[in-house]
């Protein structure tokens, strides 16, 4: 039993979902895991992980919207020394995930066919975030 | 320290709450560890998995009513190709977990007293889901 | 690579966030890990666990007024034996999160400068809750 980890550094293009998939796989693969635990960490808390279909972009896009509906910036919250869309960033993140587990079987992630892992950015301008990967396996 | 995985399939009966608390305590058993980590994961985008109470069934009920008027059919979305219910499946999956991690000591999960593990099947037909368990331990 | 657990005994005021960082870091610098993996586990179904920003208070405040605003006590739930706020409490768990994992390097939790663990309690009255801890590494 062995273990590893890294932190990726993903530039995002302001609020939405970002696909991470492939930078996790390749991250993976080199380390070289026939079966083990794979944790995805997301160090911040206006932005967050979550397990989405990656086959249709218009899942993604109604997410946003749904996310924009429930948690909107017109709204008088008390927190709002850095924008209006902070602390929608905020409840946004909160009702998603800030880590993901997921198993690693025959050297892979044991995704669904139609599983994708998204970085969600709930600011509205572009950030770099950073996401711990670590796995613990053999 | 070593590991083991399996994956279930569950049949679900359409939308709602499906408790898989003793499938899981079954499998943990006969592999037989003492102290150690299991992860419960959900290989799927419309359906999810929930920590809830096992006690009053009306609790389950409450739930899915919630969810249905967060996330409502009746609801122009942009990806509605699969159905009415498709979209809000996935929000839904979204909003509650894909996958779970539970510690296991002396040799059960440690749950609490009115703690149950839920698959939450959000689409409207039945449906055969794959949950993965994986365990590391001794 | 080994492993050990604990349960802390947290005293809540009633519904809100309470944070218990220093908890889960005082216990984890005692058991002594340079790398490895950490589950904080929740054991109750009425209060949740959720990472969040601990600079500033009105934080805490507004996701209070959001979850309350999202799943109020004025709503006919069929499930209210345990008075107003029970079934609330539920929807309110099943939209955060029963564990959270998170990764330790350098001996420490990888969390965000920003970033704090907060027991979310769901109840109006006190109580006591127990958290499970659990360490797998080296």
């Amino acid at each position: 039993m062995r273990q590893s980890h890294t932190t990726l550094t993903i530039g995002t293009r302001g609020r939405g979902l970002a696909e991470i998939t492939d930078e996790v796989a390749r991250w993976l693969a080199q380390e070289n895991y026939e079966t083990g635990l794979l944790t995805v960490f997301c160090r911040h808390t206006s932005a967050s992980l979550v397990i989405q279909e990656n086959a249709d972009p218009s899942v993604q896009r109604d997410l946003e919207d749904f996310f924009a509906r429930i948690a909107p910036e017109e709204f008088s919250y008390t927190h709002d020394t850095e924008g209006p869309d902070d602390m929608p960033a905020h409840i946004r993140a909160a009702l998603t995930q800030t880590s993901l587990s997921i198993p690693v079987i025959a050297g892979r992630m044991a995704l669904g066919t139609w599983q994708g892992i998204y970085l969600f950015e709930h600011r509205s301008a572009r950030h770099r975030r950073q996401i711990v990967l670590h796995i613990l396996g053999a």
